[in-house]
């Protein structure tokens, strides 16, 4: 018999972490403890679910058990591990359906219980109509609420938080009719992803489609049985006294945290963002133990200082890596550049690197230019729009970040500049590139490459 | 009075020299001769002027001479540059409406003659209904040619020529209602810049079309004013022994050559690849004399050989170049990676660097893997697949060329690979990139990274 792997958690980092494992070790034991009652699930497509784009809510699910049984890999849903004992090398872990409790010896061991959403103890925070997203559950009782039940259509909608599931869930509710309004404690939307000058883009596309921000963070939810209003309260000094919205829907989405009580209890060392500290190899300060996904801290190729950037797209790569590791290969994750998109009603909205604003912070003598180009040639029906920024230093040329916001080609010209940030090209390097170029697709000078002029000059 | 720069051929590379000088010497004369009655016009754009995706012709013309004289750019059009003198410095030209001749002294020199369609002296090539895609009356007379006339509306077309005009005007002949048949002497469309295996997926794309694809290459245009039919010779052995096509339309498109009679006499150096050879400050051999676009050799950063890849994207850049270096700027030009992209009817196809076919003939041990994604999340509506097609050195794992055809997303993604190219990344750097993820722009692993995984393996 091959060594047993354990993994905590069954959704991106974890399952990618038991197939790897199982693919380069092929006596490996796998498995999977997983307290949902669901494995690999998409939680990024949930605003879709909820919007009716997607019809079936299995159809979120990227793998079930029994397609990773045939892979190797022993999978338990609707069990948690409640402890981690290093020295004896085992897990606790209880049984939520049969109630039972059980302790299981490991060789490795991936740790993979990703993050939960902030929920503030705020008064009526339990009422009906109020959400807070995060498992594949709370979607679904979210997209009965609001379409499936005759009686109480919900026809007002109060987004708390201004990230991109707040974004995306404004779309959503718009989408499905409801008025719609976002409580922002900053008033900012995706205050930290992007510069003003972006965001004001986006906020255009919100009151274009009818979303109304405002500024403020909630203090309490009213109503007697189910919401009826959230009670905002505005720090700023901008004369804006806050106030009650009325709702009949209320969705929080104020950020979320990695989950480590369980790490941190059994000895596992957090970083400095309070997730878990993980070195190139997904390795952690205890010996056969990895983390992956949205538990664990990422190191951030252009800072150079870890970060806590919880995503799907990293969360599997980072899994594959403590897989293949855990299994005794060799893998090491580089680390991220803080690439972004998200879909804003018509525009989608890029970001990767560092803003402007987060460069001087930094210290950096920052060089940044904004260019409005066409996405494709000029005469070309359906051609629209896109900005294109550039941050650079300006005593370098180095590539710091760069935003996109536009109709089309949006979110792989990003991928362009994510490429030179992992490489530290300078916006000179940017100008030589040889960029597609066809009417349909591009104009013969693309953004990228306008933007790259202006900010060389 | 500043020095006077001449810039023979108004077209991408001209313009962008002449304007580009003026920008970096406000003091520069900047006097321009293009011997047809338009400047910057997008060749580019004429398969969708003739399709009637533009409505008017004019809209094509990126830049007038008015709008030129304001950047203080003086533009002759109908002006034919006929003879360089380098040992006096100056040009002889020839006003082709007024008829008489002069000479003008030069400072500065940049030649942007640009390419001449390949017009092989067959029988039948004068009649009428055989059209050589080129310049804009040419486009504008074929549009006239299908859909003005009432009284012969064209219904049948042959394409000779399966480069991306060929495909292009296939497409434009097919969507105006024709019968379309390409005749391409290797049967191969897109030949050089395909590999087998993407090809067939272009091939698919036109056989759903109703675009057929027979082997051979044009002997004789046959019709007594007007074409009837297109005799062909096959020189395989495939058993295919040619034929007569009758047509109502026929499009030579096998390729361009560089228009290079007037620079040679004046004995500047042409390079291996029959255009002229410039350095990477876009200098000729002759001092204070510039070449750059379609004319032009360019630096292939993959072969580290010059290649003639004649593109708008590319004179666009070379001439800014040449422009900035003409005016006592410093600008070089660092060269191509060969990146295209052509639209194919719902099909877009996209390659850069070496196909694996190419890559083997210059004595790489080849790594080539292809894969089929999805182009955005598995549960979202519109999702379509996409194949990537990556091509690497087998010892170092250096990426050498990529190939992606898609519905989406398919031009902004190969440019990844072409940022890759430039800077000589391998598979395992492609593999760590954090791309942009978000259901509608990208499964969590883009396509990129899956094939990237496949070939790092």
């Amino acid at each position: 018999m091959g060594k047993r792997l354990i993994v905590i958690g069954g959704v991106a980092a974890g399952m990618s972490a038991a197939a790897k494992a199982r693919r380069v070790d092929r006596e490996m034991e796998a498995v999977v403890y997983e307290k949902s009652p669901y494995i690999s699930y998409a939680a990024c497509g949930m605003p879709y679910f909820i919007a009716g784009d997607v019809a079936d809510y299995l159809s979120l699910l990227a793998r079930t058990p029994e397609q990773m049984a045939k892979q190797g890999v022993e999978v338990h849903v609707r069990h948690e591990v409640t402890a981690i004992d290093p020295d004896t090398r085992t897990v606790t872990v209880r049984d939520l359906a049969g109630g039972r409790e059980f302790t299981q010896g490991y060789d490795r061991l991936v740790i993979a219980t990703g993050a939960r959403p902030v929920r503030p103890p705020l008064p009526g925070l339990d009422l009906e109509g109020v959400f807070v997203l995060r498992s594949l559950d709370e979607g679904r009782a979210l997209r009965r609420f609001l379409v499936d039940s005759r009686e109480h259509r919900p026809q007002r909608a109060v987004v708390l938080g201004g990230g991109y599931v707040g974004v995306e869930m404004a779309e959503t509710f718009r989408r499905l009719g409801l008025e719609v309004k976002m409580v922002i404690r900053s008033g900012k939307v995706m205050r930290a992803a992007l510069d003003d000058d972006v965001r004001g883009l986006v906020e255009e596309e919100l009151a274009c489609q009818g979303v109304e921000v405002v500024m403020g963070k909630p203090v309490v939810f009213e109503g007697s049985r189910r919401v009826e209003a959230v009670v905002v309260e505005n720090e700023s000094e901008s004369g804006n006294e806050g106030g009650r919205y009325p709702c009949d829907v209320a969705l929080l989405g104020i950020g979320v945290r990695p989950e480590v009580a369980l790490a941190r209890a059994a000895g596992v060392a957090l970083g400095v963002t309070g997730a878990i500290a993980t070195d190139g190899a997904s390795a952690t300060n205890l010996p056969d133990v990895y983390a992956a996904g949205d538990c664990a801290e990422v190191f951030h190729l252009v800072t150079g200082e870890p970060a806590y950037i919880p995503l799907g797209s990293t969360a599997n790569k980072q899994g594959r890596v403590a897989g293949t590791n855990a299994a005794g290969g060799e893998a090491t994750f580089g680390g991220v550049v803080g690439t972004m998109v998200v879909r804003v009603f018509d525009l989608a909205v890029a970001r990767t690197g560092l803003t402007a604003a987060q460069a001087q912070a930094l210290g950096y003598s920052v060089r940044a230019v904004m260019i409005r180009a066409m996405d494709g040639s000029h005469y070309f029906p359906g051609t629209a729009p896109i900005h294109v920024k550039l941050v650079a230093d300006e005593e370098t040329g180095r590539l710091l970040g760069g935003q996109i916001a536009g109709r089309r080609g949006v979110a792989k010209r990003i991928d362009v500049l994510a490429t030179a940030l992992h490489h530290r090209l300078t916006v000179v390097d940017l100008q030589r590139l040889d960029l597609s170029y066809a009417p349909p697709f591009a104009p013969v000078w693309d953004p990228i490459l306008v933007a790259a002029n202006v900010a060389a000059r």
